[in-house]
């Protein structure tokens, strides 16, 4: 056996004119990125394209050479406007095929009489794709070598990927530590810049917010190295207390719900 | 002078790792998107990168060729995993130049004892960019060729836009027509179908909901041509009846929020 990498990389494909146009908000992105940091695997990029065959093709055989994992949503169900499952055998070079354990599938949720062919539609599935349960209402979704394709409704893709998920195998977990102040970030920036020199294996980031009318500003270190996690937000600690600051440890207090939802807004930026 | 496009296409490429991390819930691109649809700009692609220089640079070269217009938002900061504005540089192969409008703005906003070096890092922008102005908090956007970046805080993004936006040039406005009923997709597919083949020029999409627990779909058609619109819009309207449905306008009734917010559950997909 080789040895498991360290670095595990994965990309999200958010297939729907609907969330390009505006007219429906994505929720699955950040859902899909949270779960995929706890587990180690590292998304490197999402990308949200139209219901276009060719650039639907042409962006998932890129992505899928790029990336370890690639994660599909939308575009499954039976109308003439999901043409995900058609998109995917074309990437790669296969047929479409009437799976009949999907079939089964349906068969077992949907009375005979309104299983009609639209509905046996979802049963259409790339030739040695492997089909992913859906426990919320049947029609599946499926895995095509690196590639897992799921419902676009989050309840659904939510379910898909929670059934599968323990089949993926991540890297080196990258851990973070999350420290905040009322410091603006112009203020902690050259200090903040020292310590990012000094522990190159991390990633740190700096994010304002505001938070009843106070400016401030979180310093997140990220990194899969509990040592240079603990020196780093060490500093960053001290930093903000050398500049008169009051350091919050950000990963044990509750932070108010869109407080974290998105960018705060009237920084110093 | 030449004749206005009628296909004017756009790009947003989100900056930031904080995002990919599930930090971050993005907030910015359903906006934009909803903006630039009432504009006559058709965004094509939304795309998430990390902060890493060589991916922004490959990605904005890629994205600035194919489409009229790219919007960035994020990394325009005064810290150090703020590299937006030397990545467009390398884009487009200019140097990074301290801009005096730039500094101007920041010193009438900023005292000057605290216009220190990070936070003037800010007014470096790309040889030739035009500044974007930023009524929130004076640290200008701007703007080199077809690229316009800006801000990821979202009020500051928003004033961003707001401001050069009618200095855009749309092209035909994609108008929409949205008919729901309590019908599932399943039923619905095949004489949608047939209304799309009628009418080649319009994109008719199928979104599934459940409200208070009742399944249905509301069918969007999208086109350019208002007597198509109205022509296939009325073709859905008869199915809906002819199948038995109650069709509901749903341009006229007003949706509670969150119910247009993303996918519904539970439906037959």
């Amino acid at each position: 056996m080789t040895e498991a990498k360290s670095v595990v990389t994965a990309c999200a494909l958010i297939i729907g004119n609907e969330v390009l146009s505006g007219r429906t908000k994505d929720a699955n992105l950040n859902w899909m990125a949270t779960r995929l940091t706890d587990m180690g695997i590292r998304l490197m990029e999402a990308r949200v394209v139209p219901d276009i065959e060719d650039v639907i093709v042409a962006a998932l055989n890129e992505v899928r050479a790029k990336y370890d994992y690639v994660f599909t949503t939308g575009g499954i169900g039976p109308t003439h406007d999901d043409i995900t499952s058609a998109c995917i055998a074309k990437a790669f070079g296969v047929k479409v095929e009437r799976n009949a354990e999907a079939v089964a599938l349906l068969a077992s949720y949907i009375p005979a009489d309104r299983l009609n062919e639209a509905r046996l539609k979802m049963a259409d599935i790339p030739a040695g794709g492997e089909l992913i349960h859906n426990p919320v209402s049947k029609a599946p979704g499926f895995r095509v070598g690196n590639v897992y394709v799921m419902a676009g409704i989050p309840s659904i893709m939510r379910a898909m990927f929670d059934g599968f998920a323990p089949l993926l195998t991540g890297g080196a977990k990258v851990l973070s530590k999350s420290v905040a102040s009322f410091l603006p970030e112009g203020s902690v920036a050259e200090g903040l810049s020292e310590i990012q020199d000094r522990y190159p294996g991390a990633d740190i980031g700096s994010y304002p917010f505001n938070r009843d009318g106070k400016f401030g500003c979180t310093l997140v270190t990220r990194t899969s190295d509990e040592n240079d996690l603990a020196a780093a937000a060490g500093e960053i600690w001290e930093l903000i207390i050398s500049l008169g600051g009051e350091p919050i440890d950000e990963d044990l207090v509750s932070i108010e719900a869109g407080e974290k939802d998105g960018y705060a807004t009237g920084d110093d930026k």
